[in-house]
């Protein structure tokens, strides 16, 4: 299922802002926006590597990509980001929230500015820039969509990824909440929480060498795979376009199962089936001893 | 955006059962289910009305429809089910557990066995099925696909629904439980809680005429508008196609925002403009004076 | 802390009902509610497990015991219990759900009837007893608390224990869903969901010889320990007596954070320090090397 | 049920730091962790509200209050405020993080500015804290405990107080990640979600005269009442009190069930009796009609 699920044209007219576009996942989704008949605007911190994303998708798709360096934690260049989309492209209709950043690290170890730089990024970028399109949507009455980037421990917490939890945490409720007040104007606000999407570059940053061999996540998903990037470009796109024009504040989880591992007795998987033979006559027999 | 919204042949070749598909919502989804290339068995307690519904949709989509009547609290009708499917269709890749029951009541005016009817349409119907589904794909090496409708309530709870609201509890993490179970097999499970979607007779029954006032649900509503059946339909063919491939244990909700509105400040809503500019100046008087 | 934590007399005057109170945690909690005042009827459906208990814990602490032979599944047992307690007591005050029943197993190695037992225990006791004391309560004008013994699994789904995850989760919505409506009568009900509490006979029963050492739970839980039944006493009796008076609806979960390790990197905690050394300096170092 | 819950001396020898400890519920906690036999350094911008309190409480409990003032969004008060309290008492035991800040505002009316006001008080704050406190207890193998004070809408999110629900979310997030990971330290977090608990001046800030009417929370909450200030401190001491040790990660929400009107029809409250007589009837008509 390589292909993409949305009919042609599902996006077709429409604008979106992709933050972190430049790269990974924020790059596939992109092209696969541009696909549907979106334009597209592509921002992060470094114009050079925007460009060739830039160019690349545009030869690929024959779409139209807009590439504006930004650092999300600066207003001015937020607006300015929204004054050069509504001047190209006439209108923004979507913002996908996808820019991030993290450390993987045992809490203690972090200084105040460490743990600063994460949450600024991830969170006060995300609140900045749906704070500003959402005052240009309700200014100009459009019906627009936030999609964020979630994770799932956005829900759950998770250690060793602290910063990038609090901040994650942060932004989900900003989700629920916003959807709640806007969507009196037609503003519709979602999130997705994806499991692993392995992206060449990212990973290797995330986890260098002597935790890749932990961190390898396949054995504790139910669905033994990682996640294929139109995966998440399908769900993507979907919750950008008006066929989830009834769905507002649902953060939707995409993960193979791997957040369902918490399950008290879920780690049973181990167990073989000719141990379970032995184990279901074991209890029967006590079970029949009994139990109010 | 009353068309469909995945593209043709997203269901080609599969094989659907669908309960209480005769009426309503799971009639809706079936047609969807047809238009997308899938061969779908109906299934509900009245034979003659899975037979109209079943020549109608069959007329009207060119697909394969099967009607089979089936108390689904009757382990024996089930298996009868999945026997003629496989013999009529081959094999069986999505299970869509659509029958419900409820009654809107207190409590305290319920007796056993109103609460037992419930409890057993909805909840062990449900599992009935799951099970005679999950060993039949388990034995064949199947990676079916179940589909539970879910409601909100299965994770707030609800007074005045009661029954319905502990049978959809129980069934929903019957979902999550199973998804990470049966993950290993390549079963998926899933849930969608759908918010109001009016469908003409299910709703008159539902709340009759001294209720039908009171539960205007679109005031309350942050989308206010009710959900369309297509929109319902749209993510049911999702989450049963291989698209959604890497979601698994998952409840989508559907539902314009309804379930939002318990966030503790929301009913502010009310407060008109005008009001918010006086106490606009108040607050901001009130909080220089300060607060540590 | 093995001594209790409220003041001397915090139950004094109530009268409890507690299911599945001959043994195991229902005794421990029964013990704490009687040393604090209350007067405790203990129901199982074994009599002389159930005779044994209320002679030892009345000579322990010198308080009245009722034992009522019931199995939660036949209501007029349920209302028995309800009429005998009156009788001897004069009214109830609360309502501890504590039956209980389980089977370890794969799940499609399970019967129909094997599902419905446990659902039927768990769930249908369950929600035939609240039925019963909340109609009692409501028509005698008296705000009787409930406590349900939950788990977390009843919140995350589980594996391998699906029916009694199912009939937990039911459960745990019931919970939510009488207190908002109950509330009006000034009726509570809140739920505990423990972690392991070990207890010599149901523990060898739920995890046979060759099961044992792969259920050890110290490992996985953050604080590093099992639980102590005082703790899980001193909770119950808080929920239980009119200081939670402003509590209602709430899962409160008791288990040194068994259920946080669903958190996505929380498996990290097996990276020595010295590893955390080497890591560090390599993810300084690429993150320098930047992203947006 | 004015009185507090836990033995004498629950707390003794514990020493707490409680920021924002100066005025409303932050007070009321004190002075009960006092009378339990801790010492307690309050803490918040205002030197002279924190002396008036010390002394109060002081002269009340015959307790030891050590006030000192401390901008939580500052590190280095922060760790003055550390170094301080152990020169003083000794050690630390609990840290209680309370100080709050919020607006009442349509969130398209926020400035980048006011939003960053929030955030940085209530979530900046409480990381900053609780990663200085962490640090000492690591480095000092003390096995201390954090309270946070979060809201439901931390939970569900909420309009119109969105910089509030962006910051709380995050703080909660992060009570379960540093649970997750610093059990093995035998550090443990948990987070009380207070519902209406009024505060004379709090109120009167937060609710100027325009909103107070609408804001009376009696009517939308299930037990009918607001809460009293002793039973948040009961559940607070009990949260910082070794009695509760096995509980971590954990939120518990006290709110008289407020949280719990998300339940789709529990606006239904508002039938009267008379009505559903008639209701009953009519529904019990249509379903005997039937449906699968």
């Amino acid at each position: 299922m390589n292909q993409g699920m949305l009919r042609d044209g599902a996006l077709q007219g429409k604008t979106i802002i992709v933050t972190g576009g430049g790269t990974g996942l924020g790059k596939s989704m992109s092209r696969y926006f541009l696909q549907l008949g979106a334009n597209v605007t592509i921002c992060s911190r470094r114009q050079n590597v925007l460009d060739e994303t830039a160019k690349e998708l545009a030869e690929e798709t024959g779409g139209q990509v807009l590439a504006l360096a930004c650092d999300v934690r600066n207003p001015q260049e937020i607006e300015n980001v929204i004054t050069e989309t509504v001047n190209r492209f006439g209108r923004i209709d979507g913002l996908l929230n996808n820019s991030a950043g993290n450390f993987i690290s045992p809490t203690e170890r972090l200084s105040y500015k460490a743990f600063d730089v994460i949450v600024d990024i991830v969170l006060r970028g995300t609140y900045y820039f749906t704070l500003a399109v959402g005052k240009y949507w309700i200014e100009n009455q459009i019906k627009g969509t936030v999609l964020n980037i979630s994770t799932t421990y956005a829900q759950t917490g998770s250690g060793y990824v602290v910063p990038s939890a609090v901040a994650k945490g942060g932004a989900l409720i900003m989700t629920k909440s916003l959807a709640a007040e806007w969507g009196k104007y037609g503003i519709r606000l979602n999130a997705i929480a994806p499991g692993p999407f392995p992206t060449k570059g990212a990973w290797d940053r995330l986890f260098p060498e002597p935790l890749m061999k932990l961190m390898d996540p396949t054995s504790r998903i139910p669905l033994k795979r990682v996640g294929e990037h139109q995966e998440l470009a399908n769900l993507a796109a979907y919750l950008l376009s008006d066929y989830s024009g009834f769905v507002t504040g649902e953060c939707i989880t995409i993960d193979g199962g791997e957040v369902l591992m918490a399950g008290e007795f879920n780690h049973l998987e181990q167990v073989s089936s000719e141990m379970w033979d032995v184990i279901e006559q074991t209890i029967k027999q006590a079970n029949r001893a009994g139990k109010s």
